[in-house]
């Protein structure tokens, strides 16, 4: 990584060259996605209501509706204003090339004992993310949520939406049945592999429904600790995926961490590096270290950074998760933690700005070149 | 925190100064237990047998035993043939002034359903560690190993025991059946400051009987996925018992972790501190950022280190962590993975290594100061 906090920023004021944010929401969806369901689950929905277990119900959130005080996007999900609104506030504003939602439904359904409900719900959002969001703006891209309750029918769901050029990967909540590297989800790996797509684990959901409670010492009470046991759970589903043999198995596989944080990734791979260096014959299947499966296997989001209160230690911790490469930018729109692409990180290099805040993104989901790049080659 | 480095090291092949080492394990306790337990126990183990939830019936070790394989330890537990071993073996070959022993017993018996059983067990467990260890060697230290499942009997045993002067702390096991803020645990820590004592926890038993799955994603395969669980357990305790008010209520009450890591302490502590900041509203008996709780209500004992492949990269972390005055040395002895006293640190100033290879123990513990500097200054 080239040294950072030294030459003159690339995210001034206003952003010159364009960027992409992965990490984005637009509204949980509600009876907008009605007309997408079958039959059975519209009237089971209009007799019993929604029927999903509720994160809000159990935690607060930074505020209402988790949206930054400042915003005023439209409340009408679905609607062409909802997304003409973003399109302004948001991916003109920060010059935005390619924005990846993380889910255009509700990951509530993820949490549901009903599989085959779960099922049809993430059907139904994907065909609805395809239809009133990614149709309406060529930049924005999406993930498929998946009933990852069943393996078999959420790979079935991934081969049918999975070659849709504006999905560009699966997603999955954090908060899970089991830690992500189990057998139990090895269909999914095979269809993420077969379609060409990323896996991508987002905060959400933890100890919600058929989850498991959110930490190794069960639920907790206040919203800070919530936040604070998802960078563990993703810690548990790093260290599942690389020991459980994912990629000895599926050596295609990527796998993206979504909103977990990213600096506590360097103390845990020195860790998982040393025990895996005393205990290495136990596991036979993981032919390197944890870290080369880090560095080769997995990309990380950057909000919400964790900030050293000394800035000496940013940069050498920014090398520690190998960010030059393995560091994608992400905004969280329209949370209230909301990270600004012109105002979240410290200034560092170019080159390394270029990195995090396009390359990277763009190798890992093959989404074209800078528009003004392929332009300036063409003439 | 001085600078390390640089200065020569004070823990050269031969210590020279005598150290505090504060955890310790003189095996792992069975039948020489007995006379120390009520007739009712002793028969019930006679007909049925221990009845104790085993972390060794799920779980692989780095060793047989968990024992590092060039050791001789006698396994005659409670014998005076133990302790003279481990004085010539451990405390005499490193000049250990005093030994903190880490329980000595069973951590089985905080898993147990069965909470006046467990009482019961500690109680012995204790009962025998006061006559067999700490009355055999001046230099040996114990914890006071409590029925959890129970705190006010855990309560009770605190102020049974607490004041004798070789039961330095109370200890518990990282796995839980709650995070330890929870108020449920609050009449241990009101008997911990009642008796002048820390509150540490030690990782052992995650998942294991009443205890929850090691992981906020569930059981975890493998030991290694299991060893780096034990750090996020460690993680929800922490953010638990700083948000959950315990240090308002017992402003006296210092906790020790042991043996979960410790740089990752960093960047959990940027994180806390950023979240805390925005969302102190929702927690207002927490008044100051919970890097200052950390600072002035835990301690951290060293082993296993996690060691940076960069060394530039040790000092700012150690002083992240406030190395200099929250880090206490620990080998771990006898374990597979004992980190010596002489070989696991980087070298570092001498003022540093002397507090945390004795002054932050001394004062925690209220131990006196070196031998032979309280004889030079009585010369």
């Amino acid at each position: 990584m080239k040294a950072v906090g030294t030459a003159p920023t690339g995210a001034a004021k206003k952003t010159k060259r364009s960027i992409i944010d992965t990490d984005i929401h637009l509204g949980a969806v509600g009876e907008e996605v009605l007309p997408y369901l079958p039959r059975v689950y519209r009237e089971q929905i209009q007799t019993f209501g929604w029927r999903l277990p509720s994160q809000n119900a159990m935690y607060l959130n930074g505020a209402a509706h988790g949206v930054k005080q400042d915003e005023k996007l439209p409340r009408d999900n679905g609607s062409e204003g909802l997304i003409a609104y973003f399109a302004e506030n948001h991916l003109d504003k920060y010059n935005i090339e390619h924005a990846i939602l993380t889910g255009t439904g509700n990951y509530a359904a993820q949490t549901t004992p009903d599989c085959d409900y779960a099922a049809a719900l993430c059907a139904a959002y994907n065909d609805y993310g395809i239809e009133r969001m990614i149709a309406r703006d060529s930049r924005i891209k999406s993930s498929i949520m998946i009933p990852k309750q069943d393996p078999l029918l959420a790979a079935k769901e991934i081969d049918r939406v999975g070659s849709h050029p504006g999905m560009v990967q699966v997603i999955v909540s954090n908060g899970a049945e089991k830690p992500y590297g189990h057998r139990f989800y090895h269909p999914i790996y095979e269809a993420c592999v077969r379609n060409g797509i990323p896996f991508a684990i987002h905060v959400s959901m933890e100890g919600i429904g058929v989850n498991n409670p959110p930490t190794g010492a069960g639920h907790v009470n206040h919203y800070i600790e919530y936040r604070a046991a998802r960078t563990q759970i993703m810690m548990a589903h790093l260290a599942s995926l690389i020991f459980e043999g994912v990629f000895s198995k599926f050596p295609e596989l990527k796998v993206v961490m979504i909103e977990a944080g990213m600096l506590w990734i360097a103390p845990y791979l020195w860790r998982l590096d040393q025990d895996w260096k005393a205990l290495r014959s136990q596991t036979p299947w993981v032919k390197e270290a944890p870290s080369e499966y880090y560095r080769k296997h997995f990309r990380v989001t950057s909000q919400p950074i964790e900030l050293p209160p000394s800035q000496a230690l940013f940069a050498p911790m920014m090398e520690a998760i190998h960010a030059e490469h393995n560091l994608m930018f992400a905004s969280d729109y329209p949370h209230w933690d909301f990270d600004s692409p012109t105002l979240a990180f410290p200034k560092m290099d170019h080159e390394v700005w270029d990195r995090i805040f396009y390359q990277n993104a763009a190798e890992l989901y093959g989404l074209p070149q800078r528009k003004q790049d392929r332009e300036a080659e063409e003439d």
